[in-house]
């Protein structure tokens, strides 16, 4: 009884000095990494760069091309032992020309009132052509109302008002439960034979910018033009609609999707000196949408990427595990550069043993969501205390991204996402306002310390 | 043994029952909480009046008193079950006119160069008057090189360049070692004989702008103009002063301090149902410098306490202690609304349990720091996972307020201070820009919301 007592109890002892000390060195290690991130200029002069002289990077876009350039280059200069450019087809939608959109009633008098709406034509969206779309407005608050009133839809322009849930703290949240109605909600009123649609932008923003974001077309249904509405617009229009039933609507879109075109993926390497074939995926999406600088969403990725090969590379950090940065390609409308990535790795039968990627804005690091088993959880459980000084130290289970989202479907890879505070990411997101401005660097390098710190551990311990 | 076993076990397990039945009914009531909080517009609108129909508020300006009266009535209107004005004397402090610097150098070919420097007067300085003052500038980074440097400093404008120390993650650490060049500099360099100060600005803002805030002089030395040099220029005329020792500087200031004159704690009430003796205090300070709208420094303190106030009146929760909500006279340049509540609490032999104050800004909160004695700590920390789904479970031990500070000097009262977020916090503080736009609504709510759980447990509980 007495030893095993001793057994009992003399284990953890012994583990947890062991853990300790380990600690203690990761500890200091991780502190080296902060310091060098939080006083070095690289992550300014990355972001102003990519923001402001290239700008909106649309897939199929010559702002493309010049990320594309940019990032092969600063991915050598920050230290890569090799980098190197993956071909993959990427879809080529263009804007076509300036969105607009009026909204037409009667006031007192008979008098024609014409309201001018702050919108943008959804993502991947046909274009009305020059003639516009003129119809009646219907208001829909949920795909069960439109189901409800679907005789009524015919020969309309269907109008899904659907607010963000303003209780939910994390505004992902908020985004998931509604942006079926950005992505849907065009085929789901064609159905019934409306002719074109606005979407209540996708934000708790007090301002009037219209959110853009991807849409799909179902292939049997006509493609007809969308539209997302700034939310004061959206507040009038609400407020038109619920004292007058006869409002009419006209909207000029010109979106077109062009053939497929060439894009890449940009990958910088620091190769493992023990395990070489074992690879550690970390990224973030080069492409934004083009109404902006895509700043947040997601030159953030893209920056705290190259940062941490950088302080890796400052630090002479050689990892046991090749660790692969990854710029990867249109995440946006297509999400083909996360594909191509798989698909190459499946066919190189590669070994992919952790992922990571930054795609929720460069705002101060709450944590990491995680998509792991029970195992690889605890573990990582154990290595929170070295994140809480840099604020990173909430870890979710849940979580990943969408480019290496196909890594997982692939390899089953365990996986993580950075988790930023997420209040004020759908203010920006795929809005105009999404520049440079908009990013704190202190907050974004922060970003980049905790993930250095996540991927210096697990090169280290293994999963 | 096997009888003590069983209590030893049974003890913790039985109160661990108890608790965690408390914890779900406690986590229900802050979900309700939350989400009348989150939903409501009462924190924007009130947010909205004050800095944008009332703006800066120093103490003794016109700005002050409507600020009182706005907090009068808006506590009123909150549901306060009374709400009164103490009235406390407030220095008065007036900023006089435009304040202005330029540096003048000998440039290539012996042409004098004039640079205008981005200055503000610092909070309780003396004004140079019309004539400006003039003279040659020293450079110094640091007390000690003041004092080496002494013979040097008779008859110049002292520059003091220290940098905010960005490896720091909390950034209140970096202005807690750099504020006393603000607070002091101008006394130690008047003691060799120096006419005037320039002070480097307490941020890490890449923009231009001065950051003001409160200096004071020792009284047997003379009062020299003392100005915030925005971080652009000085970056421009450190690397003048690296290249250049024959650099003058004019300065023109016009602050001048007048008598003290009239101003007012505002103080809402929620009466104790049980304990009505019993004080819980919480607050945050009316007053703001003259150069914004304060609506980090601190609308935010003063827009969340009138928010608990709201959603405990609005979810009709009556607290078993008295709850007193507290608009602060002038913290900015003299806490005397603090003294003043210490003091009149101290006469009235009150009993004060429990104080908690916001003055970091209306960032998304990290937790609170606590200065409580080992047991209440313990106690405080059982309640951690309750704030984990608001992010406020950052719970650290040193902490407070520097109103509520009267309080834990007069009576030893446990007390806390919220922890926002601190990454932005010095971008604003006390400069042009802390105004209501660089707010985010939610990030602000949330903070309330977190205060609203915590003094929901301590009337609860107690300490």
């Amino acid at each position: 009884m007495k030893k095993i007592c001793f057994l009992l109890f003399a284990l953890p002892v012994a583990a947890l000095a062991q853990q300790t000390q380990n600690y203690t060195a990761d500890s200091v290690f991780i502190k080296t990494i902060s310091d060098n991130i939080m006083v070095s200029r690289a992550a300014y002069n990355n972001l102003f760069y990519l923001t402001k002289k290239i700008g909106g990077r649309l897939a199929g876009s010559p702002q493309m091309v010049q990320a594309e350039n940019w990032g092969y280059s600063i991915m050598d200069q920050s230290g890569a032992d090799k980098v190197s450019m993956q071909e993959c087809m990427v879809p080529h939608w263009v804007r076509g020309g300036k969105d607009k959109a009026t909204v037409s009633f009667t006031a007192g008098k008979g008098k024609i009132v014409n309201m001018p709406l702050n919108v943008l034509a959804l993502g991947n969206s046909e274009g009305s052509g020059p003639k516009g779309v003129t119809a009646p407005v219907i208001r829909v608050n949920s795909f069960d109302e439109l189901e409800k009133r679907k005789s009524e839809i015919k020969g309309k322009i269907v109008f899904y008002n659907v607010p963000f849930e303003e209780t939910f703290i994390k505004t992902f949240q908020s985004y998931g439960k509604n942006v079926m109605y950005r992505g849907a909600g065009a085929s789901r009123a064609a159905k019934y034979g409306a002719v074109a649609v606005m979407v209540r932008s996708m934000t708790h923003a007090m301002d009037n910018n219209p959110h853009t974001g991807a849409m799909n077309y179902a292939d049997s249904l006509p493609k007809i033009p969308a539209v997302a509405v700034g939310l004061r617009d959206v507040e009038k229009l609400d407020s038109l609609l619920d004292n007058n039933t006869n409002i009419t609507a006209q909207i000029f879109t010109y979106g077109k999707m062009l053939p497929d075109t060439i894009g890449h993926n940009i990958i910088g390497e620091l190769t493992g000196t023990e395990y070489p074939n074992e690879i550690i995926t970390v990224g973030g999406h080069l492409d934004s949408w083009d109404v902006n600088e895509g700043a947040h969403d997601d030159g953030a990725g893209i920056i705290q990427t190259i940062e941490v090969l950088r302080v890796f590379a400052a630090l002479g950090f050689k990892p046991k595990h090749t660790i692969r940065f990854v710029l990867f390609a249109n995440e946006e409308n297509g999400t083909r550069g996360g594909k191509q990535y798989a698909a190459v790795a499946k066919e190189k039968n590669e070994k992919h043993i952790f992922a990571l990627e930054s795609d929720e804005g460069g705002f101060t690091p709450r944590g990491f969501g995680f998509d792991v088993n029970t195992a690889v959880w605890s573990k990582l459980n154990s290595w929170k205390p070295l994140f809480t000084p840099y604020g990173g130290d909430g870890f979710t289970q849940g979580g990943g991204g969408a480019d290496i989202g196909y890594l997982k479907e692939a390899f089953k890879t365990p996986m993580a996402g950075l988790q930023p505070d997420s209040q004020r990411y759908f203010d920006v997101h795929h809005a105009a306002s999404d520049v440079f401005e908009s990013v704190n660097i202190r907050e974004l390098k922060l970003g980049a310390v905790n993930m250095a710190a996540l991927l210096y551990l697990v090169d280290k311990y293994g999963l």
